[in-house]
């Protein structure tokens, strides 16, 4: 058995950002598929045994068992030494931009993605309100990538890989990263330079 | 000179969150207003002086300058000795909660109040779209407080305090919380009965 087991579905960018930090430092890990689009997050019975939030993803390590992505980056990088934060500054560094991608970066995207490329709404109201907030957040994070390769300095970090979570998915939103946020994409390209490094739907196949 | 300087607006309820804590704490602490309304932190001079996420609040203590009120809230649990996690597996749901918070149960509800109570937009198909997720995300926060009197357990932490940051507010969001989800109007009351407690409005006069 795997030292680690993420319980993920290949679609979930908040599990592939957790799948990318299990592959990029070398760790031992299987994953649990998760069906999600049959609705099981959403069931009594699997909020109950899995995880109260109704989320994906799920790290089992040993007797441990932690979700929210945020959480379990930061115990990763804890356990296996790798891409945190080597002082007080820099771990608040990486927790404040975990948190502005858990609020605006990602959130707003992945919300945007799910409503166009699964709900299939179409060009709704929602759908325009939530990528004129991307359009913002991604601003912000253009402008920080500008200064420095990766998003609190000069090596890749836990937060780099919270905020890679939705950025290699092939769905269209919408959102021209290539021509509207040239330092976002170049910092796409250093992530996918790193050794090991696969996109989404080719390192959740299970 | 008081110890603490909080840069903040009393319509934040990510403000009030850092405040209610400084408050309860018994920090030496002071406010400074950031004049949000006149669009200081969408500013390039702000954002470059300030803060590059264009939010506030922002704490100063001695050299160091905070922002994302998640981060300031673990900082000032570690300085102040209270209301932290007392264990890494503690440690671990306060980061838990706060990320849920910053993504699911804060951020649609500041945004749907928002949205009607100062961008006056009325009932639109976005507001209509927020206030589902606000139910969702609220039966998820009620069904966890049913099981215990905090967010994490049976004492307040700061991650009752990051949850707290918009529940006091007066303004209209068509969300009825005594109605709808009375574990979360019961812990309200015994945040509300905390020594010290003040309401966002009193709390942040300056």
């Amino acid at each position: 058995m795997a030292e680690f087991k993420l319980h993920a579905f290949e679609q979930s960018g908040h599990a592939y950002r957790v799948a990318l930090m299990l592959q990029l430092a070398g760790c031992d890990w299987e994953g649990v598929r998760v069906p999600f689009f049959d609705g099981v997050t959403r069931t009594e019975t699997w909020r109950e045994t899995h995880n109260e939030m109704g989320e994906a993803p799920i790290l089992e390590h040993g007797e441990t068992k932690l979700t929210q992505s945020g959480v379990i980056l930061d115990y990763l990088a804890d356990i296996t030494g790798q891409f945190g934060g080597r002082s007080p500054e820099e771990r608040r560094e990486i927790w404040r931009w975990i948190l502005f991608d858990n609020h605006k970066f990602t959130s707003y995207y992945s919300t945007l993605r799910f409503l166009l490329a699964f709900q299939k709404t179409g060009e709704t109201e929602v759908v325009q309100f939530l990528r004129g907030r991307v359009l913002a957040a991604y601003g912000i994070v253009d402008k920080q990538l500008g200064h420095a390769d990766f998003i609190v300095g000069e090596r890749p970090t836990i937060a780099d890989f919270s905020m890679a979570g939705y950025v290699f998915y092939p769905e269209e939103t919408g959102v021209d990263v290539p021509g509207q946020f040239p330092a976002i994409e170049a910092w796409k390209e250093r992530i996918r330079a790193l050794p090991g490094w696969q996109a989404p739907y080719d390192l959740m196949r299970f």
